[in-house]
Parts: structure tokens; sequence; C-alpha cells
């Protein structure tokens, strides 16, 4: 985890850790005896997140200190129906109706997902975790989270904000997520304000226009999009559409309410829109997209690897740029044990670039990242299987 | 359009017509010259239509009569940015801000976008006619629509409802369209009610259950998710959890409010829950999802085309079935002038089944469709360039 020098503290925090899934005293009434065998029996997940704080670090850091307990608790509420691919309907196993594996069945319910019912369970109960705490505390901030999740054979990435996942394979490169910005989520940000008006206090206007009006575009037809629409109409400007966008500016520059970066993401409950009353929260979710990736159907190679880093490396280098970095540093350090973690630092370092003067320049004489910058290379090859 | 005697009245409506564009007066006050050159332009589109009417054929004769005038309405308000790659910031083509064309540029705004932003908004406007229309002359009933258009070397298809569209080309098969049902939709339905409990009056559970729960199942944990959730988890079953669900069902069987087996279409203003106060219409959307095909990258061979057909058809035959009877019979039928009609009248036949005693069958001795069916085949191939 690297701080490029944007902040005085770096922002990003990163965690990594075993979940230990206890299963829960299954059939307590019914069957004293078979709970004890049960009680003692453990299901092991692996775990890795990243967090890329904003507004200061103190988010990121509670999130990166509790996620693991939430991802743990939700996985133990559900642990009596995720050792089967099918799970029962009732989590006591009691059989309601004669049908009821059948009801699962049609609605291919599988233990899979369970994991991915409380990973995005999890999510939620952290970001309340964050509200109270920093409400406690009186801090400020939120971060965006990436988690994986290794549990029972399959790879399970969730992600809220704008970093990414990876997996760089021999032949290809396999996206384990998608970014949550502003400009991804417009029409589910403009719908909302389309809802409910008043989240914008009359001071900003929920159209997207090509860049923001001023007075000489009064009367004219200009280009526009609601919430509603994915291609572009003109609508005749009005007074009330100069006023500044909900959604406004492309690509990295994209702000929420002129404010956030981000569209996803845990804390920011005190977080407003700076000079008024507008709350920022509202419009910001907290619920991941979670990508499943069973290894079971792929075969995986010793250089086979998930990379998870902070948008201060996705900046800079694209998906192609950095599998190709990975696959050429992994050819060309088969003996190091630390191989992986070297690997880490050199994609860190790579996107830092070099201090030329007052700038960072990266080696191809482009601007380097001035974010904060982390990376996760995990290794998915089993050793023991060989 | 064949009504295979599930209702007295068919229900399906079909439109087809050429649509005009006329260009507005551009420039009306900066150059009185060149616009009499421009006001006899004409740009010129072909359009076709399926509208799979419920609760009465009313609203989907409306809406065949309606909607490709509201088309030609939405495309003639933004005829002047139409016809160039891309459209001006100002339809005035007045330059405000040197960098607009920039700006336009930077957001990727194309004239295909204009036109998608238009067929979203004539389905808008032709649901508020339908709705008017229906009020005045206190009719009920809705309907699913999907349209194709054909215009600038560019195919479109917009669709709201269950309906499906597709293209069967000489190697591969090119899906359209997807189809909107309180299944596929269910995420957006339950946070609409999440959002607005009210709008459930207290008569309906907005959380999924993989069947509906009954006194049995009363504090027990069972299967469950809630609107933020693509995975499950389990809750404990309270009281206000054995009321009707939201969505119920599977499959063709998903009703919406116990009502409706589609979540997207026309009209449905009036529609309220049988026995009840409660509105369907707020969680009904009239917006289609627009698929782009552009002939300019495709080699497009002499029996490609394009087959629009209502759900009567697709619940009986898959998009392979299809695809196997659209090759066949075109190929053993090369010179017969009629062969596209002939073929849709096959394939209408087909999904008809035979009739059995009380039943009509398929031919492999499955049951056949009992709903109206309907079925457009429509050649892509243009003789005049060979």
């Amino acid at each position: 985890v690297i701080n490029a020098e944007k902040s005085e503290f770096n922002e990003d925090q990163a965690a990594c850790c075993r979940i230990s899934i206890r299963r829960r005293e299954l059939g307590l009434e019914e069957d004293e005896e078979w709970l004890i065998l049960c009680s003692t029996q453990f299901l092991t997940g692996y775990y890795w997140a990243l967090f890329d704080g904003h507004g200061g670090p103190e988010a990121a850091i509670i999130a990166s200190n509790y996620l693991h307990y939430c991802i743990k608790q939700k996985l133990e509420e559900v642990a009596g129906g995720i050792t089967e691919a099918c799970p029962p309907m009732h989590l006591s196993r009691r059989c309601v109706c004669n049908s009821d594996p059948q009801f699962v069945e049609e609605k291919h319910i599988h233990a899979e997902d369970l994991v991915v019912g409380a990973l995005e369970n999890a999510f939620q109960e952290c970001d309340e975790v964050i509200g109270q705490e920093m409400e406690a505390t009186k801090q400020t901030g939120g971060c965006t989270a990436l988690a994986a999740l290794y549990f029972q054979g399959k790879l399970y990435v969730a992600n809220a904000g704008d970093s990414r996942a990876i997996l760089v394979l021999k032949d290809n490169v396999v996206p384990m997520s998608c970014e949550f910005t502003p400009e991804t989520e417009r029409q589910r940000i403009q719908h909302l304000a389309f809802l409910f008006p008043k989240l914008l206090d009359g001071e900003f206007t929920r159209f997207e226009f090509p860049r923001r009006l001023k007075g000489d575009d009064l009367g004219q037809k200009v280009l526009y999009r609601d919430y509603f629409m994915e291609g572009w109409g003109y609508k005749t400007v009005e007074k009330a559409d100069l006023k500044y966008p909900l959604v406004h500016g492309h690509g990295k520059q994209a702000r929420l309410l002129g404010t956030l970066a981000v569209s996803r993401g845990l804390g920011d409950h005190q977080l407003k829109v700076i000079d008024t009353n507008i709350e920022v929260k509202p419009f910001l979710s907290c619920i991941p997209k979670v990508n499943v990736f069973d290894f079971a159907l792929h075969d995986i190679k010793e250089d086979d690897v998930l990379i998870m880093a902070t948008d201060g490396l996705w900046d800079v280098l694209c998906n192609t740029e950095v599998a190709q970095m990975v696959r050429s540093f992994l050819a060309e350090n088969r003996t190091d044990p630390h191989r992986f973690s070297e690997l880490a630092k050199c994609l860190v370092c790579r996107a830092r670039g070099q201090r030329r003067g007052h700038q960072w320049m990266l080696d191809d004489s482009h601007e380097a990242s001035y974010d904060d910058i982390s990376v996760f290379v995990i290794p998915l090859h089993n050793r023991d299987e060989d």
C-alpha cells in the first residue's frame, strides 16, 4: 500500500485473513446428540480485501477491521444450508411441505447463492457498523470495498466502488468486478432524484447534458438525458437546467452531487454537499456486485493469479498491461519463493512511476498515478495437488 | 396473427409501415434561404411492431395505431441532429461554447443515440396517449410492445414486455431483445416497494420466498431474497411474511401482485389488484430496452431474416428450433416469391400445433401454445445491392 503524496495520510487499507465458519447448533430441539457432533464442525474460507478511503482514512480502517467479521457472521447464519449443493428451504431442515426441495430446485437455488447473499448482507451490516462508529466518534468519511473470498472451491469477488479484481490466467484475463461510479450508475442515481426530488433541495438538476449549461444556452434545444434514457434527446433549456448537474463530468472527473467520485461504498453517513444541507448518502449504495469463479470448471496453472488493486493502479495501467507484466515477471522469477509479493511491489512501483522534478512520471513519460496505490497478487494454484 | 382459442377475442396486434421523417425548419432565424432547401428533405424509416394485449385488445389496438406516429414525431424532433455521425450540442447548430463538439465527442454521443432516445421517448408518449384514450372511453387493459425500426443503415429493436426478436443469420443467431417479466425485473419491483411501502397497502410482502409461506412456516428460518440480493439468505418467518408475495411464481407462472405476467408495456393505467385499491401501474415500466444492429458491420446473406414474435411462439419453440425451421424452409423454397410470409405462417402453425380431442398438440406430442401467436419474418438482404 503506497501513498503517492496526494494526501497527507494514506487512505488505502488492506486486510487478509482466514475465516473459520462454525456450523451453528442445528436441530437443537430435535436431536441433542447430533448437536454435539455438529457444533465442533468448522468450514474455512480465505479472505482478502482492499478499501480506498475518502474524506479521511477512518472508514477504510474500520472496514478493514470489521468486514471479515461481518462476512464470518453472515456465513455462520446460513452455514446449515451451505454444505450441500441444494440448500434446504428451512434452515432447521424440518420439512413443512413435501415439495419444498422441488420449490428450491425450481428457483435454481444453490449453496453458492447463500454465499453471495451472505456477502451482500455483510456489506450492508458493515456499512451500519461504520455509520454507528463514525457517529459515536464524530468522524467522517467513507471508502470503497473490494473483497475476495475463497470458499468451498469457489472464488467470490464482491465489489462496491471503483477498485478492480482480475484473474490473470495462462491463456486469458477474466474480469472479476466492474466499477461503480456516478457515470456507470447514472440511471439509478437520476431515477432516485426523479422519485424524491426533495433530495436535490432545488440546488441540482437531475438531467445530464454534455457540459454544464450557462445563460447563453437558455431557450436553446440542447442534448440531454433523463433517468430512463440510454439514448440522447434534445430539450429546450429552462432556467432550472442551469443548476449544477446531479451527475457531472466524464471518466475520472465524474462526480455525484459535485462531491464524490464513487457511487457505491461504505460510510459517508454524515456527508453533505459543501455549504448545503443536501445529503449524499441516499444516492450511495453499499451493496456489492458479487462475481463467482468456480475452480472445478477450470484447469488452474502454476502462474495463474488473482490481481486486486485500487484505482491508483488501474488509472494508469489497463488489464492487458497488467496481465503482460504479471506473466513476464512470474516467468522470469520462477524460483523466487517471494515472487508473488515481489510482483505486487513491482506493479505498485510501475504505477507510482519515477520522480522527475515536481512530477511523477511513468516509464513511457506519461503522467503516473497521484492516488494511493494498493495491489494484492494472490496465487490460485494449489501446490498440494501436483 | 392467430388466436389459439384461449380468449374470445384475439389480443395480439401487428403493425408495419414506412415512416417519413421531415427535417424540421433548421436555422429559421439565421438563414432563411437554407431553410427553404432543408424543409423539403425527408428521411425514410421502416417499422414493424407486435403488441400482445391483456385485459382486452383495446390497448394493443391503440398502440398499433399510434406508436409509429409517436416514433415519427420523436424522430422529427431530433431530425436536425440525426444525419451526421456526431450530433451538434445545439439543435440550432448555434455554437455557444467553442468546445461544444469536443464535449459531445467525449460523451461518445452519436446519431444512433438520438434514434435510441427517440424510441425511448416515443414509448413513453404512446403510453400517455393510451392512458388518456382509455380513460376517455372508459376502457381498460394493457399490452406489451416490440418494435423494429430500420433507419439509416441500422436496425433498432425496442422491447417492453415478453415478446422477442432474433436475427437468424447464415452462421449464427443474434438475440435482439430480452424479456421483461416480474421474474427478470424482481429487484426493480421489490426496490420500489421498499421505497414506497404504501404501494402494497399492507396486502403483499415484498420478499421473495421459494413458495408462498403458510402458518406452519411461522418462526422457522426460510430461504428469502430482498430487493438488494442476487443471492439468497435465511430469514425468520413473521406473520407479515405470510401475505401474498409482490412477485410470485416461476417462469410463465410468475405474476406481479398476483395480477400481471409482464412488468413492462403500455396501458394498464386503471388496473387494480382484484378486490383491492392497489394500483399495478406504479410497478410497470413503459420504457423499452433498445438494441442496435449495424448492417455496415455485417455481411448480410440472401436468407438472413429478422424474426419477431409474441410469447405464443417462444413459449413452445426456442431460438435454435426457430432458426432451424427458418434455414431449412428458406433453403427449400428459394424460388417462391412469397416464401417469407409462408415461413411466418409455417412458424405460427407449428406453435399452434394440431387439434387432438380437446387439446392442441405440437408435432412431438408436447402441448402446443394456448396463447395468441403472431410472427413477422423480415428479410434483411437488399436485392438491389447484388
